[in-house]
């Protein structure tokens, strides 16, 4: 059965003046359990506040739950030290200021640099297990284990920007689970403080007072309407808008044609739509995480990615986010991965194979490319190679290899035919404290968000961790700026 | 003497409480007396309904009055018909839906396209004065001549999506004075209105009523603060956001790096921010027009524009908005412009030349390419030229032809040795009714804008005209929609 979705209004406040009764008055009120809403809802409460949080669905996890569990979190990590690798949050942050920008939220990166080994240390005091374990490379741990790289930190230009280090936290569970765990954790941590937590409950928009705090919100819960008054603040916590078709049309266009949203129903924008709605910007909305998964096994690297025509466009070792936001965004999701025989491997991720030749020119003829092209392209590319170098893109040294062996293939990563994975990154626009600010920049009083809500530390050049980093971290932040407790903590 | 400029407060509406006594009470308060309010309240004063236009400078024109004076304008005026173009709004609208996505307006560039003639007739009563002459290609005519070529469409793909013909309007003044008498005209309509003009006014902010009604909005005039009472809705047609340092790097932060900014200083996002504040919903704020202006005289199209590589990367006879966007958005404004000495020209617009050297091996060395990249994409250029075509780009047969006459030039296009020239594009998602909506989509009651304040007719893609066209156009129905006229006009 097909379903139709009904993304519902969120965006017009209800004023004061229509409240006759509370029916409930707490301190504060958490839009959202997944891990920002969490994060928020722990130190609000740890700090003694009384919190309600409400969730939508029939349990807390949101869209973190059906995450790979892997956090951004460096600086000097005790796994980090464990493996020997170096790092510092002088290295971290210039490796995010130059892989997350133009458009970089400097100040929120450079609290969460500064308060990374901090923020690792909470996490595992609130029961988050990292195994003390290295795994190598990827966004995706099939194992138990924690470390690994996730993001374009050895690759041209990172590499000679920042010194590399593996900064990809993955909760210790098997695959895919590690999400559903990190949520488990965290749900239990919210079960020990005093936070009180109401389950199917959406909330539908947000109480204003005639000076324009936020004073409340609305909620449908077992049908029936309850208006929940919020003493210090809201915190919406609401996840992304992905799954919000018409959103998606008015601010990042490109991004629904990716064939899988990494996302919950719930990441329909309402938190974002109710933040716009009492005045927010919602800034950089274009963005998105866009994930084309072509690196796995690593031999492909040594193949190339071409455009439409045949030509090079990108390093291909640079993190497979960065790669699909340049195929999506500037090369209309029209590329191929170009295989000789030597480094050709059966990727990882479902993918088809657009076809096979002997020669470089009868593939080329076969992918329907201008007569040429990718043959001059293979030919330059070899040429630089066989000297084990890339001077055209600064491919890694040890992916290049000539490609030489025939049969050639052509492994389809046009964004119809190919698993191009999606979730927003644009958003209300926050202080590093949580508050949501208007378009001058100024704070809207009693109103907090974290997570996909907002637009958190990368505008662009996502590394994989960075949503759950931001999204745990600036939850944190928020719940601890409503108690009045420092930020960034001492 | 360098001034700093306060961007001052806009957002924060002022609750209608506060109000004691109003300072004046009108209908309709316009802001902003551009080519959008003028229109916006010429149309609301003609429908008996009483107008205050507010403007912050000390006479009207607002950056229109400093543009090419050119309106995207087509679907078979007199003048495409005097000369002999066929023209209909069918081809238009197939023209710009093709040209201004993804992320185009589709409801006003199908009712724009509907009635493009009959605003054309409009402007004419006005007294906006066209004169029936042809006079080619470009944005820009040094002559008091009317109609030209102002976007893509003879170009690939466009030329087989719809059928070509030229559609820009020059208003009947030589050179750059056309954007001035635009106004001249526009403004003297105004004055035969019963519109009251109001100068040195600089509106503050919105005042809403309980219900988030915009009901009126503080003015400063004369230092004195004013509140005026707008009974039917306020209009803001207060221009982008371009001069606002602040806003372009939270919203569009590639679009700073331009060096000349087409706009009045009024272009400080004050509208945007106050319609944001009022709960409405600012859409594909990250887009921009972005002119790269190569193309005058024309023999510069036979040379072949490249990236930083020495490669290829779009057809050189797209509009040169188009290949603006693609320069600094997808090259990181790092392109160069190779000709041969047979195609080189001086350049209309001030240009510096990057390198002049007798080979292309060398030429590629001057400009710091790797090896190679540059040669191939010369030969195999050439190698298609020579038979008249360009099977990799699809550039139009007349600019073919084989750079092979020494010495070879590269014109340099570096987004910072350049004059790249930029205004922003996105702003307030509005109906075609000038309504302007909240991210649920609903109106915001009272709340009109138009021109350079909303997003437009385009996301991307721009062809000259079209921002003075959706200004005029949308300003006037929003003056009608207010008077309760239907929309379109019948």
């Amino acid at each position: 059965m097909k379903i139709k979705r009904d993304m519902g209004k969120a965006a017009a406040l209800r004023p004061l003046r229509d409240v006759e009764n509370w029916d409930r008055t707490v301190d504060v009120v958490v839009v959202g359990l997944g891990a920002a809403g969490c994060c928020a809802a722990i130190e609000a409460s740890e700090a003694g506040l009384e919190v309600l949080a409400l969730e939508r669905m029939s349990g807390g996890g949101g869209t973190s739950a059906l995450s790979t569990g892997q956090l951004y979190i460096g600086g000097g990590t005790p796994i980090q030290k464990a493996f020997g690798f170096e790092d510092s949050p002088e290295e971290m942050y210039k490796y995010l200021m130059a892989s997350c920008g133009p458009g970089e939220d400097e100040a929120k990166i450079r609290m969460y640099c500064e308060h990374s080994v901090g923020h690792y240390h909470w996490l595992v005091e609130h029961g988050v297990p990292f195994k003390e374990s290295y795994y190598g490379d990827g966004s995706y741990t099939p194992t138990d284990d924690c470390l690994s790289y996730s993001g374009s930190e050895q690759s041209y230009p990172y590499r000679e920007i920042a010194v590399p280090a593996p900064r990809g936290h993955t909760v210790q569970q098997d695959g895919i689970e590690a999400g559903a765990q990190l949520m488990r954790s965290l749900v239990a941590a919210v079960e020990q403080t005093a936070t009180v937590v109401q389950e199917d409950s959406l909330v539908q928009t947000l109480i204003s007072d005639e000076d324009g705090r936020i004073v409340g919100c609305v909620v449908k819960h077992d049908g029936e309407e309850q208006l929940i008054e919020a003493r210090k603040g809201v915190v919406l916590c609401a996840g992304g808008f992905i799954n919000n078709k018409e959103m998606v049309r008015h601010y990042a266009p490109e991004l629904w044609r990716c064939r899988y949203r990494a996302a919950s129903d719930g990441d329909d924008g309402r938190g974002i739509r109710m933040g716009m709605g009492a005045g927010g910007a919602a800034v950089r909305m274009e963005t998105g995480c866009i994930v084309l998964p072509y690196t796995v096994p690593k031999s492909l690297m040594n193949g190339i990615m071409v455009d439409k025509r045949g030509m090079r466009f990108i390093n291909e070792d640079l993190y497979q986010t960065t790669v699909g936001e340049a195929a999506l965004l500037h090369q209309e999701g029209h590329v191929f991965l170009i295989c000789d025989n030597e480094c050709f491997a059966r990727p990882f991720a479902p993918t088809e194979i657009a076809a096979v030749e002997e020669t470089v020119a009868d593939l080329e003829k076969a992918l329907e490319m201008p007569e040429g092209v990718l043959q001059s392209t293979v030919e330059v590319y070899n040429r630089h190679a066989e000297r084990g170098e890339d001077p055209i893109f600064h491919k890694g040294a040890q992916y290049l290899q000539p490609l030489i062996n025939p049969p050639f293939a052509a492994l389809d990563y046009r964004v119809e035919n190919s698993l191009y994975t999606v979730f927003t990154m644009g958003g209300l626009h926050t202080l590093p404290t949580g508050q949501v600010v208007n378009p001058d920049g100024d704070p809207i009083p009693g109103l907090y968000a974290a997570g996909r809500t907002t637009s958190g530390l990368a505008a662009q050049g996502y590394s994989s961790g960075l949503s759950l980093a931001d999204g745990t971290f600036f939850g944190r932040m928020a719940g601890r700026d409503l108690a009045g407790k420092p930020v960034p903590p001492d």
